[in-house]
């Protein structure tokens, strides 16, 4: 076991009709909010309406930024965070998915400072507070909600990368599953994807600990055994809310303790496909993360035998990948390249952004030389 | 899945010679502490000395309280909140197991008030504010170190109760497991015994929770394959870790997630009988758990039979009982009231006392008619 600290003081408020309780919770922190969303989705799903109600009834003063997409934009932050400037805001309201909690997360960071959010990001600035954040859930994926993680693109550098900071940590974070029921078929394969994989990330850290290891298999146990009831069952409350609690636990520190970090090489590749082909987050790393397994076969062969013993009752490291791929396609989420209609002619193009962004990951590093073996398993026939 | 609420922002550091950290966690609180510790086996492990270290380094003005027992009392309480209230004390540093911190916890409570810390656990007085704790732990067994719980015992009125309280949370918990390689063999087995009744306690409690379900049986396979490993090389720093670690996330939130409450009746009685007297706690819990199983098979057999297969292997509930108690004794916890020495001429005045102390539970309550059934289970033939 590494030495290791284990801090998350997000209170997080799970259920039916919970955001009831918002207006009290924003009450204790002040009176001009600034919120956050993308577009018409948290109109049809009911938790604009909810949200503004609750405001309305303790009397905030709101001011919206909306326009958020599903890979956030650092233009985003800083226009968002101009905003919050200006008007002085006591706190931001995040309404959505990962990506309006991303954006909220680094617009906390910026309206305090003279400069870019990006600076955050590309190391040259180190937050020292933040605004308090407060969140409304309405997506199942990133984890976001209970962490003190933000990614976020740079639209002229063609990068997406991540911060992190515990300025970043909302104070609360309002999730209920209802809310989650009009999400696209798509996106909720996508959602589940991303919980497996962060999961995997964790397990593929650095630093041996058994109940990490165990709570990983618990987490994607749930995603193996509702993830397929939920596709065919989407209006299902109790399956979503499964989701959506499973989503949380894979990425709010409960897979890392015991260790020292993730290894988070499969995101930083998927990260590079999402900038350059706009390629939904949890559909990239569907496709990597088999391509993944297989190059680091040679080094890992033993640890993916673990894994696969312990999901799929199935010891042989290159099956369990192959039942890895078919899990992901239960819940409809890509496997190849050309899934997406990503052709053959761009596998250059991918290999030199992989290279210039050292996709490297934390512990089981990637070389320059690497990206081109990765890519072409992106590619392979099945 | 019931409504619920997650919460906790305790920052556990655990690792090889983390208290050379503690200095300045101290350091950001104040000046002024007031260590409370129980007798010599924190000078025999090393803590004490560490622990002094740090507070000279910083030039902290240390308090001590010292003599708290096994089973913390509310008089050990009032006196130290009297030491800390005289002194104007920043911080208290609880400094040893779960009745050392849980002293602390209420003595944060009562330090500020003027009247006894019991209030609080009769349910008397509310705590509207608390001074800050930081704990260093040297027993793994009762969570204390990532909870807002606190159990203590009125020798007067010979009652052992609980307080909740967010005042009760440390700020931050040092966790070496090196400290605890000198617990003796059965408070060892104690520990871990601890540590499996309190994922127990969330198991049969209130809601259905699948994730929170695979989290328990997480932490008690952690427990039945490490245990009994420990118990046969108890100098084994890596497996004093994981079953240190086990034992924190047995009772820091995450095993009742999802659900609305745990049962806790096995703790009330587990209680009852070291009020009487003087079991050590996880001594209780061994003999009161099977006794308690049994009791509630006619209204709880799909699910000790759902617990059994998942443990076990064995889904028959009531070969399952047995296989716990086979568990039990395999860390050298009793199982029946005998084994300690408490002959069946105490049967009336137990009997008497669950009466007296409403030890119902929450969930699957318990009426005053079944104790006698129940103490009977916890004298039967095996």
């Amino acid at each position: 076991m590494e030495n290791f600290t284990a801090y998350n003081p997000v209170k997080l408020r799970l259920g039916k009709d919970i955001v009831h309780e918002l207006g009290k919770s924003v009450q204790k922190i002040g009176k001009k909010v600034l919120l956050i969303y993308g577009g018409g989705s948290v109109k049809k799903n009911g938790s604009y309406d909810d949200v503004m109600g609750q405001l309305k009834s303790i009397g905030a003063e709101v001011y919206e930024y909306t326009g958020i997409q599903s890979n956030p934009l650092i233009t985003d932050v800083d226009k968002a965070a101009e905003l919050g400037r200006e008007k002085n805001v006591d706190l931001l309201l995040a309404l959505g998915g990962g990506s309006v909690l991303d954006t909220a997360k680094v617009t906390a960071l910026t309206i305090p400072v003279d400069h870019s959010g990006w600076k955050f990001i590309s190391g040259e600035a180190v937050a020292k507070k933040g605004i308090p954040i407060i969140s409304v859930l309405t997506l199942a994926a990133t984890g976001s909600e209970m962490n003190m993680f933000a990614v976020v693109q740079n639209p002229e550098t063609k990068e997406k990368k991540s911060v992190w900071s515990p300025h970043c940590f909302p104070k609360e974070s309002f999730m209920d599953p209802k809310y989650t029921l009009t999400v696209p078929k798509n996106y909720t394969g996508y959602g589940i994807t991303d919980l497996v994989a962060h999961s995997l990330e964790a397990y593929f850290g650095k630093g041996g600990s058994s109940l990490a290891d165990r709570f990983v298999y618990s987490i994607i146990a749930e995603a193996q055994e509702y993830g397929p009831q939920l596709m065919n069952d989407p209006d299902n409350y109790d399956l979503r809310a499964k989701i959506m609690l499973a989503a949380t636990y894979a990425l709010n520190g409960t897979t890392i303790i015991g260790k020292a970090v993730g290894d988070w090489g499969v995101h930083a590749i998927g990260h590079v496909l999402s900038v350059l082909y706009d390629v939904p987050h949890g559909a990239s790393l569907s496709i990597v993360y088999p391509a993944w397994l297989k190059f680091q076969m040679h080094k890992l062969e033993d640890r993916i035998s673990e894994l696969g013993e312990n999901l799929f009752n199935e010891p042989d490291a290159e099956k369990s990948i192959a039942m890895l791929e078919s899990f992901f396609e239960s819940v409809e989420s890509p496997v190849r390249l050309q899934d997406l209609n990503i052709g053959e002619d761009k596998r250059q193009e991918i290999i030199e952004h992989l290279v210039r962004n050292k996709a490297t990951g934390n512990v089981h590093k990637l070389k320059d030389e690497d990206y081109e073996a990765i890519v072409d398993l992106m590619y392979a026939a099945r």
